[in-house]
């Protein structure tokens, strides 16, 4: 096993937050096929959305389309707030928790236009995500 | 490939069950990098989730919030009902099929509040999930 | 690395395109673990879904489905047209752009069921999909 963990502060409730060139370096050299990242938490996730420009924009759309999505005004179970509101659970299940993305010459095969987020759905917290290249 | 297979038996319409301990089990003792779980069947997922106290009821939540935001009465094109009704259909592509997990010490990389669990949504049946470490 | 790149051509706005066969022929004769698809766009994802007879409609579904979910109507922050509309690339968050299925005797594990879509929601466009066993 080749892995590794990132720590990952976030600001706001619900957060996008650029980590592609903190994954690029985590990887450093190598001749693997492919990275694999997993957020070990039930209230963030990890997605791959648009770089650049944009990108600021299209993340805050995603954070609100996921915020209509999973409606907070809903009647809800679970009502421990220790480990997160269930709509954040939700949220993070929709988005995924897990990612792996094909290496080209030790760097991961993203789109020109993508990059790699952190999905922050009950912020602001620390959070930890693994990178293992195999 | 060191693969196998679990078989899953699901008691409802739509449920969470969790299975952490049955793929810990199925692991058994490696030293590969990650664990790759996929459900070969189009009206059942996998999905990372809350795990202890609050677990069943976050399950209950992710349940319904799902039928809420795939909701039965809009109208459909597929009828058939051998293969699963399309909400059911729908539910599992926003869950997802397949997961991948980093294994540390031969054990999945899970947060101390993570559970893993099938997502059943046209119960009860009897699933399969493959497991391999690679 | 063993990887290559399948060129996929889209003829709809949202469409779901399956690529099951194409998959099976790019992976070959192998002796390898599992398959990773990954989508290089932000406005079009990879997902497992039905095969057979009732496919069709079940991709129609699936598409209106994801048109319903995510709702073009909605107050969306980015404007710009060139990398796609917001809501394309919430419906892309949702759906997933990357799958990892076991494989074998050198071919996916897939459910009788189930087959191989590349999900285009800003097409039509000329899509591309990285098949990497490992």
């Amino acid at each position: 096993m080749a892995g590794l963990q990132l720590r990952i502060e976030t600001h706001q409730r619900t957060q996008l937050v650029d980590i592609t060139d903190r994954v690029r370096e985590a990887i450093g050299t190598t001749d693997k096929s492919v990275v694999t990242l997993f957020v070990p938490h039930t209230t963030a996730g990890v997605v791959v959305q648009a770089a650049g420009e944009g990108a600021t924009a299209v993340a805050r759309d995603l954070a609100s389309a996921l915020e209509r999505i999973v409606d907070e005004s809903w009647v809800w179970e679970h009502t421990s707030e220790g480990d997160g509101n269930p709509w954040s659970h939700v949220r993070t299940a929709l988005t995924g928790s897990s990612l792996t993305i094909p290496l080209v010459d030790g760097r991961p095969a993203l789109g020109d236009l993508q990059a790699i987020f952190l999905c922050e759905f009950d912020g602001p917290r620390s959070r930890t995500l693994h990178v293992v290249v195999h």
